[in-house]
């Protein structure tokens, strides 16, 4: 058994079976690892950026990302990505091989190194975008493989673990076996004092909601949540970002409410929000676009419960190192049907497409584009991942099929995160469809990864909305400007020179609808749109508006 | 006056006409100043790994470089550029649009955030990374640009300012004219002290030799360099990373003795400088790879004088401080030939190339390519961009023309380097031809930038080496390894896809001299060639032999 075997044994523990990232000289001997294990599989990706994303995109589906990176170079280049995994709670554990452990300790200015005899100076960028951080040595290895590991569990944060070359193929003792990783409070006396309080308060309420953000598919909870749901027939919303980890239609439909995002939100469903006299809010996420901007006017605060990851929040009383899993199978256990409670309102019905703009021969635009896409080319089970751009915006407001996957960075909102990330989703889960809206400005930083769509034959369908640039950043600013130009290119082609040989080019509704079936089928494809570069979708026009004024003032 | 008008105003003091960067929602108030002026350039790159590449090639040419880039998402992504920078010596201003002031103060979790509460994130991964970071304030802003500003010119390092979007229209009374920048000792008596103390060691030796290193360029002193070695015809050896800092042929080259790293050197270089009895280093950097893996044994300390950008060691003390520009303006006034002075060695000539591989129609090789490329291809005046791969390793040891700029990363050897900073070179310096030679692996982590090439019209020959995957990374470790394999692209396509429509495909040697004509015009062009996965230039497997050894110790 070698330090190497325990890091293998630990990454198949955690029930990751594909491993992303780059070569380098001060990984090689662990990818040697990696590559003879007849259960995993190494991805190469084009660059460690791309990486990072494809194994955010994978962790999104699998629960934990496996990233490798060498010194340095490797691991800075992931920085971005690590960060959005950190801002979403997708745990990465993010292996940096290190030089031999002699080099480490004396500083030795190697390739890869600023040469500034400096210690860890790329830890040290890590630290303030990572849950927990470490470099191995020949003595820390069982304490800290185990620190940081079980830290990622908990706070579902990336992990930072450096290996040094040398210590690879250490001799050791100690197996899988010996190390426990995962600690949660098992206090079930808070448990019920608390869930006491949440049904008494949801039973007595007259019009009680219950409001539900990501974080319920971050910590494993949409199964246990949905049958909550579906027990009492409650009513529900969910947050932008919270977009389809309940089924927002079939069995739950009747019951959802649809989306909540203060003044973001219909006029209907602020005023659905201002009359609750409880909301139970679980996994919500605060950011500014989530929230509407911080305008969640005319809610009473004191008739809101906020359940989050460790902590729950009653009225202004918070109550912190709560077993949250344990809390909702008490609730699913204890709650029962509110008889007395109503609310008259309904999601609004994803807008039907009329014949007249499906005959229209000018150029797509996102107002009709999106509810077809919704009607013609979701399906349920499929993974759906929207750049958070025009594509986010516009699928953000229509109703999905059960069981989709929404994939976005609402919060983080990195331009380029959606094709790896697509990707990882492909690999995670190779038998749904995976089907990605992304825009040519997004496209153009993350482009080279197109071909491991080819590579590993992933049934990935891109649209590829071609608008002639940063559209997002032209509907906050600068509409005109030519810094929100980009490089012309022919994406068709350019798909082809890696080997995505099936592209589609689709230059308005005639065309779409001529193609909605070859576009349906299964297997890695590009199908370009046209739209004009000033033609957003309504909510992104209202975002962004408000995204500028809070930059000026 | 704004601020943002003095932020332009010192950008321009600086002698930067284009800045390079990706626009986004937090710094586009800023980029209005920047398209606003008619002295400024916007490059808008693909991504910002790419920009900072791309500001780092502009910044060897012409002193600074300018990158843009947006709070986190934007920022991260380019960290390890501007760590590669911070290696070698290459001043950087990193601007960053962060959100209005308020957002900051409060913690505020907008987009591009942790929103986790805690504050200056981004600026803590950069603070190792970085000569000087600050975020800019109401009240701060002058002191804080003085300071961030000098620290880059004396350290030459990158530094990074941080500019909250509200801030960029605030009304100010100062000007450019009330910053004094750059602060330099101007301690005479130590300079004269230092100077006639290398003086007369210069003139007792029997076997001096200049030893000069790529700080050289980097602090502006190639020409004062090459003014004292022709005044007194001293013979001179250079660094790897020094390649083509002083001329290797015509006026300076009877007494150019080589290139010397340790081990790596020939056997006869070695001996000449374990022979010399005064060795004046200047400007070289210690690291592995430059010193042949730490190996340079034989050679007396004693013997050896250090100038180093901001110091000097004669034998074992060491002088701070030190005005090193004026040490030179007094070594160049002071100094005069050594009459007693005799070392009877010369470079190698680089090997001319025979007729019969020139006829072979086998597929092309390292051993004999290279020297070919130095004859048929490189000319006087070229900046040659060469991949740390096996272009670098094949090119470091031709003789090149007089007044080539060599451009490459010994030290940080952060692969897909060259193609954006080569664009930066070729924005930089248009009158110039620029030459890239990159492996396939390394192209396609960066390889989107390819696009910038002829949307700018720039004068770039792209040679691609198609050697089917990581061929350094083989060298080193893993030959025959999977994961060292890469994606199959068509490259010359995809060259095309993105606007590049010249390309030429090179088989072997024959296909290559029956193009030379062509290759050499000006013009975006990529030219593809094919080499053997397995084939090596001779000293890259001399050295990756040695980096093997060193990782596995």
């Amino acid at each position: 058994m070698t330090l190497g075997d325990l890091v293998i044994d630990v990454i198949k523990k955690l029930g990751v079976g594909d491993i992303f990232g780059v070569p380098g000289d001060y990984n090689l001997r662990f990818l040697d690892y990696i590559v003879g294990d007849d259960k995993l599989k190494w991805v190469g990706n084009c660059n460690e950026l791309n990486a990072s994303y494809a194994a955010d995109g994978y962790a999104r589906e699998r629960g934990i990302g496996v990233l490798v990176t060498t010194l340095g170079v490797g691991e800075l280049s992931a920085a971005n990505g690590i960060a959005g995994s950190f801002a979403h709670n997708i745990p990465i554990l993010h292996i940096v091989g290190y030089p031999n452990s002699k080099v480490i300790e004396y500083d030795i200015p190697v390739h890869h190194t600023l040469a500034n005899f400096k210690k860890n100076s790329f830890l040290e960028s890590f630290t303030p975008i990572s849950g927990a951080t470490t470099i191995l040595t020949a003595t820390n290895y069982i304490e800290e493989i185990q620190r940081v590991v079980s830290n990622m569990l908990i706070s579902k944060k990336p992990s930072y673990l450096g290996i040094p070359a040398d210590l690879v193929d250490l001799d050791i003792s100690e197996t899988i076996e010996d190390i426990y990783f995962y600690y949660k409070s098992n206090d079930t006396h808070k448990v019920k004092e608390i869930g006491d309080i949440i049904i008494k308060r949801y039973l007595e309420a007259k019009k009680p909601i219950f409001f539900l953000g990501i974080n319920i598919a971050r910590f494993g909870w949409r199964e246990i949540m949905t049958k909550i749901l579906q027990k009492n027939q409650a009513k529900f919303a969910t947050t932008l970002m919270g977009k389809s980890i309940i089924n927002e239609t079939s069995i739950a439909e009747p019951n959802f409410l649809g989306l909540y995002a203060g003044d973001y939100s219909t006029e209907g469903m602020i005023k659905v929000m201002q009359d609750a006299d409880c909301i139970i809010s679980i996994g919500t996420v605060e950011t500014d676009i989530n929230c509407g901007g911080f305008t969640e006017d005319g809610i009473d605060f004191d008739h809101v419960i906020t359940i989050r990851p460790n902590s729950v929040k009653i009225g202004k009383k918070l109550y912190s190192g709560i077993n949250i899993d344990m809390l909702l199978e008490y609730l699913l256990e204890n709650i029962s049907p509110n008889k007395n409670a109503k609310i008259d309102f309904k999601a609004k019905e994803t807008e039907v497409c009329t014949e007249d703009f499906i005959d229209d021969e000018n150029i797509l635009n996102h107002k009709n584009f999106w509810p077809l896409v919704a009607k013609e080319i979701v399906k349920e089970g499929d993974i759906v991942v929207a750049e958070a751009g025009t594509a986010l915006f516009g699928l953000v407001g229509q109703n999905l099929p059960p069981r989709i996957d929404f994939v976005s960075q609402l919060l983080w909102a990195s331009i380029g995160y959606t094709l790896p990330s697509a990707i990882g989703s492909a690999i995670a889960s190779p038998n749904r469809r995976v089907l990605l809206f992304i825009g040519d400005g997004s496209f153009q930083l993350t482009a080279q990864e197109l071909s491991l769509i080819s590579r590993y034959k992933l049934n990935v369908t891109v649209f590829l909305i071609n608008n002639n640039g940063y559209t997002i950043e032209r509907a906050i600013h600068g509409a005109k400007q030519s810094y929100n130009n980009i490089s012309v290119w022919n994406y068709l082609d350019f798909a082809k020179s890696l080997g995505v040989d099936k592209t589609i080019k689709v230059k308005n509704f005639k065309d779409f609808m001529n193609h909605t079936q070859e576009i349906n089928k299964n297997g890695p494809k590009m199908v370009e749109l046209f739209f004009d570069k000033l033609d957003y979708p309504p909510l992104l026009k209202q975002i962004s508006d408000k995204l500028e004024e809070a930059n000026r003032q």
